[in-house]
């Protein structure tokens, strides 16, 4: 398979300790993901997301094929080096931004006519589409194009849903393994399968022409060459890797039916899909705790789009190896700080002298050196420096609940250490 | 006198380099001073503007009195621990502001009332209040209340408007000479000169229940304490100092007569003010010429909100220790980038695939990680790092301007080499 997965320990609750062995980063499980929407996540410049110890972030299929496109992005390279990110990088299928932004969308058996919510242009994905799109952008983990399934939604809609979800995984998995070879940081795949879409007027990769940085970009090495002969196991560890989404909306038949089928289909990793979608927390929990003894152990699981910070430490201890979630990043742009004393409403006039920092117990380059009191002051001045502080601090609480997490699932003996570090009162001041 | 001003080397044509001691930082002249309108230099962190190698930055005294409050910023022990900037601050007087910002001004021989742009409550500015204001903000360098005189201005408008000026520049040094010792990172001033204002609930200065980069903000010296007696030197060398501000109009006559009557005055430091406010760069140029060699050889001489790259190493090269402006950080959220290949817009479409850093000259951390590619994009896609990256480059490209000038003013023999990497031709692709 392309990728790695160790499994370093695993507690009697069912959490794992592991480790990702991916083309670009070894990534240390269970993580959470920062979101990076349009190729950035809002505010943060990567040097920064590097120091906080983010090993893996997300960009959005539907967006980036939006804008600037995906052949365009192929050209120079791939995702990685388009936004000079060396570290690895995970796209989804586009399927839950076109449920999500398009009222217009049509559904059928091949995929899903939308118009883009920039332009109101008229737009189509399919499995085989979602694919290639995600092949050209090149990120170490993509994922099967599905129905995001709506709540509420009864078991006869759910079903049929779960069936196009079920049809669209083995086209997705088809057509992966039929062009994976053609990511753009495959050497072999630029210089033989696809010549075509290598402008003559783009620098190959590693170009001495190009910014230092960009060099820096570490490429997968490359046995092959134009003419040669690439073994199969050869592209498959220089390549991506595609995980199945596990749907079935609140039913638990149809989440067993789904995880079960997929398994057999043998994809590199499984998403828990269709959560965080308006059901209550417990429906979410249940969900969870239903799926995860279906997936093989020796993949990675990923449940997508959750969640607060105690919600992400309690999946992470259930067996849960992979979260994302815009909240963290979305939440700062809009003034809620989670610290270890609760979340903040850094806009509160209660703030406007608080010379503490943001959360006494971090120790994130925003609580070392700013107040509260002058948080408060750039987001009452609307000032641009209000939301990259807040979503460093954010994303620094989230990155360090997960790094206490991985310590204590390491070492049991420091559980109850690291659970009362982490633990997220949710009081608002 | 509060700053100590050192020349180091002087050119036949004018050209000095020199060194500002002032209580926060010792600053090297010629210097270019990054605008920090409301206690932030737009989009980019304080640690950023460190490693950019800013000595000195502006704060707006009319941003900052209407928000969050001068009061409110002397108790939590002035401008450079609200914002945690540790080196030299400089503020303006207001007057420019509310003679830009404000229609409904009205000018009397008091002072200037206005009405806040905000949200239109009535305020007033006179001589003592501004210096009030800037004494409780704190900053290393503070500026005499004046008049900017409008452009065009009748000989006889000018004239009456420098009377203004001259009569607000005695009545702002004498309040500066009186109150001086009450700036609140003045221990002496903290304990025993203003004790209303420190609340009790306001940690000391040095606090250790701040967070420690808050701590880190060196503070000066302090010999004195609760009732004991304090010298006027010792006072005079750990607080502020005060610049006065040339006007005059477009007049040399009028420029003359200021000059000599402020150098009677003896100011730390003297400003060349009303430029750069719709005249033709030839008449900036004519009226800085004529000044220059009026102000006092052993102070810095500083013209205020200048300029373009070229610009402002022309105006160094003829004397001009510091220079203040926005263009750089707002041309930068503009999408113009000032580059050693003139000037991008970056926003444009040729620069859709263009792999190649902003500035392939440049070393700056933006030109050394991202391609004009990914930049466009981030304009494109309106995302929060787009002002962020681009004004990064932009100041370091005014800063290295000025560090490479610096080099030039003191071995002259560097000056053609120094001279062909700062060129700014003004090329628009």
């Amino acid at each position: 398979m392309s990728l790695r997965f160790n499994l370093i320990a695993e507690t009697a609750a069912g959490g794992r300790r592991g480790r990702i062995v991916l083309p670009h980063a070894t990534v240390e499980t269970p993580v959470f993901m920062p979101v990076g929407t349009a190729g950035s996540v809002k505010a943060v410049a990567q040097d920064v997301l590097e120091s906080l110890g983010a090993e893996i972030i997300l960009g959005n299929t539907y967006h980036l094929y939006l804008r600037p496109g995906h052949d365009a992005i192929r050209r120079m390279g791939g995702l990685h080096r388009f936004i000079s990110w060396p570290r690895a990088l995970l796209t989804d299928s586009g399927g839950f931004q076109v449920f999500s932004l398009n009222s217009l969308r049509r559904v059928t058996e091949e995929g899903v006519q939308f118009r883009s919510h920039l332009d109101g242009s008229s737009h189509s994905f399919t499995p085989e589409h979602s694919i290639d799109v995600q092949i050209a952008l090149g990120a170490d983990i993509i994922m099967a194009f599905d129905e995001c399934t709506e709540y509420p939604a009864d078991h006869t809609r759910a079903e049929e849903s779960l069936r196009l979800t079920m049809a669209w995984a083995r086209r997705s998995l088809a057509h992966f393994r039929a062009h994976r070879h053609e990511v753009p940081w495959n050497d072999f795949a630029a210089s033989v399968s696809r010549p075509a879409v290598v402008r003559a007027s783009t620098p190959p990769l590693g170009s001495a022409t190009l910014n230092p940085a960009q060099n820096g970009v570490p490429q997968v090495p490359c046995t092959g060459g134009p003419g040669m002969d690439v073994s199969e196991s050869e592209i498959r560890l220089r390549t991506q890797c595609l995980f199945g989404i596990v749907q079935g909306g609140m039913y638990r038949d149809l989440r067993r039916q789904c995880a079960e089928q997929l398994t057999a289909m043998d994809f590199d990793g499984y998403a828990i899909g269709g959560l965080s979608v308006g059901e209550p927390r417990e429906l979410t929990l249940e969900i969870i705790s239903e799926v995860l003894p279906l997936l093989p152990k020796d993949k990675p699981r990923y449940v997508m789009g959750v969640g607060y910070p105690d919600e992400i430490e309690q999946y992470a201890r259930m067996g849960v190896d992979m979260m994302d979630c815009v909240l963290p990043t979305r939440a700062a742009r809009h003034a809620l700080l989670f610290t270890s004393e609760g979340r903040l409403n850094i806009k509160n006039k209660q703030f406007a002298e608080d010379q503490s920092p943001p959360d006494p117990a971090c120790t994130c380059p925003v609580c070392r050196r700013y107040s509260r009191a002058y948080l408060r002051h750039l987001m009452q001045a609307g000032e641009p420096l209000s939301a990259t502080l807040n979503t460093i601090h954010n994303l620094a609480y989230y990155l360090g609940i997960m790094h206490r997490l991985r310590a204590s699932l390491e070492s049991p003996s420091l559980a109850p250490e690291t659970r009362s570090c982490s633990s997220s009162p949710t009081t608002d001041h």
